[in-house]
């Protein structure tokens, strides 16, 4: 099984970073020439051609913050809108099934270029206000950044990236993978959770395997990252060897978690009929943790 | 040169999540048995016996929030206090460089619950009100929450922890280092920068190395992973090849940054008074880097 490209990276855009702390150039770039990324709420707008639908400034609502996705090859710039109607409200649940659909349509380049968009839109959509004092926050640094606008705090707010570890968890020649409560029927995937404050990332992969599933490990590796925008995770994918078989599942976390041989894996991720469960989705940085280890 | 334990890893207590997640089991361990960390402000505060202080829950100021911070190894809960001259205060800056000689003192296990502490006391005295609607939010699941007290809104907020990325970067067996305009004379350290949305763990190494430096990398390697409290940092190490040792240094983030041989890594890691830089700090991530390379 071939090795897939990581879904969400290889943005084609430049995110230029000089243009954004440099408020005269960001304005001269805010023209007629520049490009609007088309959304429908936060979800992509795909022509017919398959490509990420882009219009110009023009487009965008007269009340809407306007974010500062990067530059084209070209040297447009390239903007997303906040729009009015998703402010105060934003998106934390995961994608609508349907979404997936929309997306496995789009080129990796232009999947990333619209998980970095969504990510920062619904993050400007869900803070307009000082987490510090309480006063209403702007748009700074083209939406890289919201500031107080009370004199007196002026904290600077950045968009948050959430580090999430997802493991897949060896012994003896079997894998563990687990179901959560709003998977489709018989999909199993990797364990995953937050990273805490105060913890590595391997520390974190420990941790999350035995509450969730009761077992030690040992030689955590890392494999893959992945941004993951929904709403603002960084995946941090590892592997891990379980010291022991014997699972001890949190049913408040997970319906159910299972040892699964090679061959199990190797059916799945073929999507055949009569496989044990049915492996992760091709965007899921889950599945390329399975195809690394069918692979290794 | 033998490889050091992670500053920040390795608490000593047991996070145990079924705990905060379960009101009436964390009610019953805030007991009289129950531990609370002494901090002055957000530093530690450290025993004639070198090692972290703890009092009991009554030393707490009455209108103090409390952090739950784990079990200990006899099964005492841990607290930590939100004292109210911290709130709406609480800390942004690299940590005070008195506090390094402080924090030289503690084992690795009590300066990884004191890390952890003083990232999670820190966040609840900068987070006092919702992002979404404004309005208050208080404390929930130990500290672990934030909840606003808005019923038409009721967002949960959770602990924020940024990951930040790392690197040294290899050119003809030479390594990149550079200078922030913050450090001691003579100190080079890593470059580093935070992981933004929409973009992977090894495309933020290139990204940084690319704007900071002027060089383009292959083959970012992921190295090891660090929690820095300062304020709420997942410091991602990483070792990447430049394709090329031209260098155009940002001058706005660096001082200098220049090539160094081997030779002057190992005699800056031993703190030979020829050497030629200083080396980053023991508790730093960038100086395990350093370490790694020169064993490598």
């Amino acid at each position: 099984m071939s090795e897939q490209i990581i879904a969400f990276s290889g943005s084609v855009l430049d995110r230029a970073d000089h243009v954004r702390s440099d408020p005269e150039k960001l304005a001269a770039l805010t023209n007629w020439r520049a490009r609007l990324l088309r959304l429908d709420g936060l979800a992509p707008v795909i022509g017919s051609d398959g490509e990420l639908e882009w219009g110009t400034l023009a487009e965008a609502d007269e009340r809407a913050e306007l974010v500062f996705l990067g530059l084209s090859a070209d040297g447009r710039a390239c903007f997303a809108a906040v729009d009015p109607a998703l402010v105060g409200t934003g998106s934390t649940a995961p994608p609508d099934p349907r979404l997936w659909q929309v997306m496995g349509m789009l080129s990796p380049g232009d999947l990333a270029v619209y998980g970095g968009a969504k990510a920062l839109v619904d993050w400007h959509a869900r803070h307009r206000f000082c987490a510090r004092c309480g006063h209403a926050t702007r748009l700074a640094k083209g939406g890289w950044q919201r500031s107080c606008t009370n004199p007196a705090c002026a904290a600077e707010h950045f968009p948050r990236v959430d580090p999430v570890t997802i493991m897949t968890v060896e012994h003896d020649g079997r894998l563990l993978l687990g179901r959560q409560p709003r998977f489709p029927p018989n999909r199993y995937s990797a364990l995953a959770g937050f990273v805490e404050p105060g913890e590595t990332v391997e520390e974190a992969v420990a941790r999350e395997i035995f509450e969730e599933a009761g077992i030690r490990v040992r030689d955590v590796r890392y494999v893959a990252s992945q941004p993951w925008p929904f709403p603002s995770s960084l995946m941090i994918a590892c592997h891990a060897f379980a010291e022991s078989d014997e699972l001890s599942i949190d049913r408040t976390e997970l319906d159910d978690a299972r040892w699964f041989s090679r061959a199990d894996v190797v059916a799945a991720l073929r999507g055949e009929p009569d496989a044990a469960f049915g492996a992760p989705p091709p965007h899921a940085v889950a599945r390329h943790l399975l195809t690394t280890w069918v692979n290794s």
